[in-house]
Formats: C-alpha cells, structure tokens, sequence
C-alpha cells in the first residue's frame, strides 16, 4: 500500500518512517524543492494545483493524506473524486479558517475565545466593544507560529492593527488570559473509535512551540479535552490525528485551535508511548486496529529551533532521544527536536534539568 | 554524516530506519539486486569484489559496517585503506570461521562445545572418537540458518556426513544437550564502555530463530553472559553491536557463536528497550553516547517465516508492533517479525497466547 502525503516536510519526514516498519510506503507532493522528507521518500516537486503533477502523484498512491493546512480545498476536491482523502474535507477547510473553526466549537457548545469577523476598518471598530480588550485581530487563513496576529489593548491600537494586518478577511478575538497552554492528540479510526493520548502541557516563545511535557496528570481536565474531541471527530467523520490546543484558565479549557493532522506537542509519542501519533496515524487511515496512546513514564519534548542541540550532549543524558529532519539551521526553523523520557522520575526530574540547560546555552548562542 | 553498510538485506533496512532521526544516511553495497533495505535507501547493486563498486560507494560514506559475515575479507582489507570499519575486521574474519570463533572461545576460556577441524574422511574418522558421539559435522565458513550441518550419532554416520557435507574445510563439534538456547546482545563504544541488552531466551525451528523472549531475568546467567561478552568485546577492540549465542544446560552457558552484528534476536529491543540494538550500533560507530539498554516490560518477537502474519490480527492484539520487511514471501525466507511489549504481566500473557495462537494457524497454512 502507498500513501499520499499532501507536503513534504518533517511531519511527513517522520510519518513515512513510522509507515515503513507496516509495508507501507509513501509518495509526497510539495512546492518546495528537496523538502526533509525527500532524504526518506519520494517527493514530486509542484504546486498542490498543477494538474499533471497531481495526476501523477495520484495514480502512485491508495489515500491521500496532509501534513500541513496550507493546501487549496480545490486540490481536495480534485483527489477526491478518485481517492479516499484523510482525515477529511471538512476537517481541513475548518482548520483552515479561525472564524470556521471557532464558530464550530461554538456550534458544538466547546467553550473558546468570544469573537466576531472582520472585513473592514468600520466592522473592526463596530466589534472591539463586543469582544473587549484586550483583545487581538488576526487573519482569518494561513497564519501560524504567531505570524499575523495584533494585539489590541486600546482604542488607538484599532487603527494601529489595522494598518498592521491588511487583510479584509480577519477574525477578532478576546484575548485569553492563561495560566499555561496544553493540547489533546486524539485518534479516530475508520469504524469510529477514538483514542486519546494524555493531555500534553506547551511552552511557547514567540510564538513557536518550544517544549511539550506530558502527561499532564489531571484526571477532570483530560476527562474534559476528550469528550470535546470525541465531539469534534464525530462531527467531521474524522479519520486519523487531530491535535486540538487549549488555554487553561481558572479551571477551564478553553479550546484555540484544532490542526487536521499529527502535531508537534505530540512529537513526544515517538518514544514516550506505546504506539506514536505517526503511527496510529497511519493505522487509522489504513482500517488497521488502532495502537495504545498509554504513555511509557514522563516526557520532555524539546524543539531545536534555528539550530540543533549538540547530539553529543543531549545523548549524553539519560533517556534522551534525538531527532534531525536533516534540514538546513535557519533562525526560527524547526530543524529538529529532542524527547526526554523516563519512567524514574528523580531521573527525569534530573534528566530534564540537564537538557533544559542545554536548551538555554543554545538559545545564548542564537 | 553517511555510514556504509555492507549488505543491504532487512538488517540494513532497520539500521537505516534507526539513523535517519539521528541525521545519519546510509548507501548499501549488495550483490542481490533490489533488497529490502532498497525500498529505505540507496543500495549499490555490485558484488563485494567488484573494485569500481566498492570505489564509489566509498567515495560516498564516512565509515562501513555489515549487516551479514559473508563478505570477503579482500573486501574489508581494501576499504580499511581509506575508511573506519566497524566492528572490526577480526570479528568479522573469527565470525567466518567456526574453526576460528572456537578457537577464540577457548583462548579466553569461554565454555564451548568440544571441537576439532576436519580436512579430509581420514581425519574425521580419527577425531570423532575425540569428540564423542554425538557430534556435528559442519562447514567452518558460510552456513547458517541449521544449513551445511550433519549430526553423527553412530559410526556408520561417519561417512554418510562426509557425503552429505563434501567439503574440505569442516569442523567438529560435539553434540550440546540443551534446556535452551539464549543470546546476549553487547555494544561497545570507541572509548571501550560497554553495554548489555537483557538475556534473551530463543525457539529456533528447522535451524532458524523461530520466537524469541526477553528479559530472561537470571541474574547469575546475566552476569556471566556479560562477562564473556567483555573478555571478547575488548579482545577484539571491539566497536559496535555483538550478539553472542549459547546454549544453557545443567546452570552453564556454553557459547555457541557470535554475529559481529545487529542481530535477529535483538528485534525486540526497537520497541521492547529504552533504545534499540539499531540506534546503538549507530551511536556507537559515529562516537555518540551509548543509550540505555534496559528493557520496557516484557518482550516477545516472533519471526516471519515464508509468510507475513496477518497485520490486522496482529495489530488487534494490545502491545504488538509490527516490521514488514517489503520482501517477496517465499519457503523459509524471514519476511518480517512481530513484537509483543508489555509492561502489565498478565496482560502480557494473555496477548502472548493470542499472538503465539495466531503464529500456529500461519503455521498450519505453510
């Protein structure tokens, strides 16, 4: 069997190796040229809307999966009029759109964000009293990693953010105050059973996941975060991994963003639970019976970002485990990331002091 | 970083899957054409001795090791001109050579079988009294898998074997009795540290390795296992993965032979330890720190033989992973493996009777 990965990067780097050891290969398409999973699998090189390319690409394949949101839904239409499409339409154009997406969890009683959309200068200046500050306007598409985002705080920041984004299509949100930030990868097969993996806590820099530790021991919230899954991957017939992020404040969960796909805070599921998201990816959309999401001891995920961790030095620690997408350090790039797992926990505890120090040195370095 | 690997067959497939996430490529050499490391990465089709082969697949990697013994030493003599060869060219030429690796044995007085060579019908007819019956007559060099042997149990067998056999190069070796048969798998590092994966308990049917089960917790065999292992390891200034296989009867271990080698028997450390005999051989021969050996729970591994296990079935059982090596089914050919890993016991027995119930249903299709 061979699967189709719409992007070529390291998610889809990292799905072809888990698929290998299951008979299965992969073929990617994706605009860039010689992405990381290239080094691993086939990559055609073409925009996701050349048309010989993608009947290329799929008469190599059996389903087609993505790796990234960034694809045009007409690329989707196309392949499905011939191929299964996972996790599916619907579940890519909502992850698509903030306002679809948040509209959705509303729709489904999920507490998020208040927020209004916005397509105009007036409607922005219509709608900061009904969210409030602060509050932060941000495009509605293609954003990611903090890009395209504003801050309002006051009144003269409307114009400010305004003139900041330049996008009719925007979306305007009350700014969530939170204690810390986790996020639920949840699976779900072809006959609808679900699994989820142990809520996972995020640390964020500028925007970019830095380190994910899991599991967050919380029995309420976990109980919480999977029946909002359970809610979203029955609604979109969902097949395969969907990370859902929150923002934890007061006692609540309040649901930010959904990514179609596997997700870099689940990273950790490589060696840190029993089957990883890569491949119960993979399971699910090849009608395999779907792998434990238990986790085996504590982990500590961390991004390289711009740069890679010495190898020596994070090997060097016990229970560490280190991944190069073989990509060239660029500042703000995903170049690789490191797990930290331990069923000992003064180990880890101690383990997780190592690393985080080295994660400083190099961050002195950048 | 690129490491050569002699062989290209579905050790070097696993070897390749367990380097790409430390950013390490490799190119394979094999005779055969398209083996399953093939589907993973480059495999340069030309046999051990061509010299234009050998030439450019050096030109393209930073050290070499083998995933099979039969290589021609000539082979390793010329490429050690220019590059590191990990494990070490004695292992691999001790490896070759029953006559040899015995000898080896006894010079560090490690318990083997009684044996002698063989060159001609006279000498066999003087040096079975020696040996006693029963005994086994084999090729010093290039069986493997129970092939090339003939088991002496009276003096009429004496001719029958060397008719059987008719080769000038034999050895000798008396008959083990055995409770059962076990392999330790060892990695040494350039510096000399060593490290020990737990005993593994092995089934071999018709000669090949059927089933095996790790830990096999006997902390006295353990100890001597490792034992030998060091006396060998640091003999043979060692780098790299060894796995060396006894046979246990009346509390001894009686060493039967080494693989100078990822092995067969260490399948189960890819899921079933903290990291895999793959990810070590690797660490070890590119100067990285050794990772923890230490297992994860209870392992089984069950071979492939002639035909895959039904991946539905398998996958349906809690703990199982499964390892396609995308080969052509074929009679006697190990065209994958299938790991149980559990940490719960009972559990782990319940789904060991699953999956060993599964194996004796393939089996009766055969």
């Amino acid at each position: 069997m061979k699967l189709g990965i719409l992007g070529g990067g390291q998610l889809a780097r990292m799905l072809t190796l888990a698929a290998y050891p299951l008979g299965i290969r992969t073929v990617c398409l994706d605009p860039v040229k010689n992405p990381c999973a290239s080094e691993v699998t086939k990559v055609i090189h073409a925009e996701f809307t050349d048309e010989a390319a993608i009947q290329s690409f799929l008469s190599d394949v059996d389903a087609v999966t993505l790796e990234t949101e960034n694809i045009p839904l007409s690329t989707v239409a196309r392949l499905l009029k011939t191929h299964d499409f996972f996790p599916s339409e619907k579940a890519l154009q909502i992850s698509q759109d903030r306002f679809l997406e948040k509209s959705f969890f509303t729709s489904l009683a999920i507490p998020t964000a208040t927020f209004r959309s916005v397509n105009s200068l007036d409607e922005l200046h219509q709608v900061v009293p009904e969210v409030g500050y602060p509050c932060v306007l941000k495009t509605r598409r293609l954003g990611y990693d903090g890009k395209g985002q504003y801050v309002l705080k006051t009144p003269a920041d409307i114009i400010k953010s305004w003139d900041f984004i330049q996008n009719q299509s925007l979306i305007l949100e009350s700014f969530v105050p939170f204690e810390y930030e986790c996020s639920l990868i949840a699976v779900r097969d072809k006959q609808g059973h679900t699994l989820f993996y142990p809520l996972t806590l995020n640390h964020h820099t500028n925007g970019i996941l830095r380190s994910s530790e899991a599991p967050f021991n919380n029995l309420a919230l976990q109980k919480t975060a999977e029946q909002q899954a359970r809610l979203l991957l029955n609604e979109l017939h969902y097949v395969g991994v969907l990370a859902i992020e929150f923002f934890y404040d007061n006692h609540q969960l309040i649901a930010n963003e959904i990514a179609p796909r596997v997700h870099n805070s689940g990273h950790w599921t490589i060696e840190g639970a029993q089957v990883s998201q890569f491949e119960n990816q993979i399971r699910a959309i090849f009608g395999l019976p779907l792998g434990s999401t238990d986790a085996i001891g504590q982990s500590f995920l961390v991004n390289c970002i711009g740069n890679r961790l010495p190898i020596e030095d994070c090997l060097a620690i016990p229970g560490v485990h280190y991944h190069d997408y073989a990509k060239t350090p660029r500042a703000g790039r995903k170049v690789g990331h490191v797990t930290l797992v331990d069923s000992d926990n003064a180990r880890y505890l101690k383990s997780k002091e190592t690393l985080s120090r080295l994660l400083n040195l190099e961050n002195d370095v950048e």
